[in-house]
């Protein structure tokens, strides 16, 4: 009998520069402690490590990081079934393509590796509640329960159920301006896209063929020719790049049909700023959220973190601290979507800390 | 002819926790270039390198610090007649007392390692306008002139004058209560006790020989039975630890008979707090002291120095920002008081940096 489990593949190619000075290119969000006592990406593969429901995961990401990713996931006691190492990156639509070709009809379930989830029960109930769809060719998201009017997110539209717990998705909206944000969330029926997905690969790959020629046939050139070194698999590199770089929600789900939708509250953030970090909290008595090797003084709501470096904090508030051994920062809360800015600045100005 | 010049002698034993993060004992703040491109150290010793009126410096301070303290003079082109290597730190007194009995009769000007002087030339002057009373045996001190009612300096009296630019000292007064502060600003005869001095050798040895034997005596035994190794001097250690730990005002400047005081306007500060460091300025258009490689964006009155994380701040208003490779300070200004008390914590819950 075949394993009908689910096979995780995990999105380990981001480099998160609003997260500096800690998430670097050589070492980026995904591999650091910001959530609690496990790396993003470790929680990402325990998250996906009930072998009722899921099989070893294939991790997809840059070849300067595999040795880092492979011991992370060893020292939790995950070992991968595949690290399919991108010779450059190409974004989320060719990634997803490189572990569809690989996937023959299982079930995979795509994840970044650098989103928080507090409710892991949530998160594995709503991925056996797409299953069923999913077995029968629906291209199945997870719809994050809106908080507030982000603008820096995309969003999901449900229409009818389709299963139990599995809606259509009517259309997807990449990053609405304010005054739509705000209406989408006085509606009700729409879902913040969390970027998880569910689906047979054959489905999947069927749905490139349709929509995303120009993506899905340079991956499979270069998987045909790839290097395989044991469970490191790095496809050809001349193939990968005629791949276009896409998101899989452009090139792919915006336009299929039996596209679902399966409404999730599950704590999650994609930490996707000094801010969405200090929110996740929890703080303590004075509104703190502290990490590391920290003094904090007569502090009041601030995010205190350090990889080294001690920190010392006397009388300030509404601050966002954080310290590596090469570089610190030092902004007021609510500001932290600067930081962007600021790592540009920086490059134009210096030659190292970026 | 007798070389007429006068011997500084800088005192360099100090160890500044005030100044924490970037002073510690094995790298204290004498060391550092906090006023700008020199070390405090080196612009004590430039401060003193006018050969018409100086010969070479000796240096007193800890064996620890002795390449260091070296590898800095050579740096700046000054090369010290003596390092005397206190075998355990013994206060002022004792330091003062090491230099004057290697000082024959010669003029001696004592002066602290780790203070800023902004107006070189102005210092010059107050220093040559006390040499005929010292070389007549009076004790010369320099008096700043107080520009608010500081409670954490001596004060000095001022009396009749007995030389042009300078008036007989009446009394010293340690550390006065907020109201007594604020009195001798009003009354106008009071300066800040800048903690320089200058004499005849042999007039401080015999002022330390009425006042305070039991500090010459062990000295001058510490000095005979002397480790010299070429202009490294460490004086033997079981006499010198005999020797009474106390500072040379209460030693003597307070009991002395004849004492002077040259009142003196020069740029003083003694730095004994970041708030200090950043009153020196001089600040940018957003009022703002920066050091080192940091990126401010939108900040405003704040002091950030780094000696090597690179820092970048956001948003912010009105605070201290001091990174060290190992250790990083986040104060809110006017707070550096209790940096002190941060460094006491950090010890008792720590095992390093501080």
């Amino acid at each position: 009998m075949a394993d009908e489990r689910i096979i995780p593949v995990i999105l380990s190619g981001g480099a998160g520069t609003r997260l500096w000075p800690l998430s670097r290119s050589a070492n980026p969000k995904q591999l650091h402690r910001l959530g609690g006592e496990t790396t993003m990406l470790q929680a990402a593969a325990l998250r996906a490590a009930d072998p009722t429901l899921f099989s070893a995961p294939m991790v997809v990401g840059s070849a300067a990081l595999a040795d880092a990713v492979e011991a992370q996931l060893r020292a939790c006691g995950v070992e991968p079934a595949a690290l399919i190492l991108e010779p450059t990156p190409r974004n989320t639509a060719a990634a997803v393509a490189l572990a569809a070709v690989e996937g023959g009809e299982a079930l995979m379930l795509v994840m970044p590796s650098d989103h928080l989830v507090a409710d892991v029960e949530a998160f594995r109930a709503a991925v056996r509640a797409g299953s069923a769809a999913a077995r029968k060719g629906w291209l199945v998201t997870f719809g994050i329960r809106p908080e507030f009017a982000e603008t820096g997110y995309g969003y999901i539209q449900r229409a009818e159920a389709i299963e139990p717990g599995v809606y259509r998705a009517e259309r997807f909206v990449e990053k609405p301006d304010r005054a739509t944000a705000e209406r989408y969330l006085s509606e009700g029926c729409y879902d913040w896209n969390g970027g998880i997905f569910l689906f047979r690969a054959d489905a999947m790959r069927a749905a490139l063929e349709r929509h995303a020629p120009d993506i899905l046939e340079p991956v499979e050139q270069a998987l045909a020719a790839a290097n395989r070194d044991g469970n490191r698999w790095t496809p050809e590199r001349s193939a990968f790049e005629r791949a276009r770089s896409e998101s899989i929600d452009h090139a792919v789900m915006e336009k299929a049909e039996r596209v679902g939708v399966v409404p999730v509250q599950m704590g999650w953030s994609d930490v996707g700023s000094w801010d969405a970090l200090y929110a996740v909290g929890p703080g303590d008595a004075g509104g703190n959220v502290l990490r590391g090797e920290v003094e904090a003084l007569d502090t009041r709501r601030s995010l205190v973190a350090t990889e080294g470096p001690v920190v010392v904090t006397i009388g300030v508030e509404d601050l966002i601290v954080i310290a590596t051994g090469d570089a610190v920062l030092v902004a007021r809360r609510g500001e932290s979507q600067r930081v962007k800015d600021a790592v540009e600045l920086l490059k134009s100005r210096h030659s190292r800390s970026h």
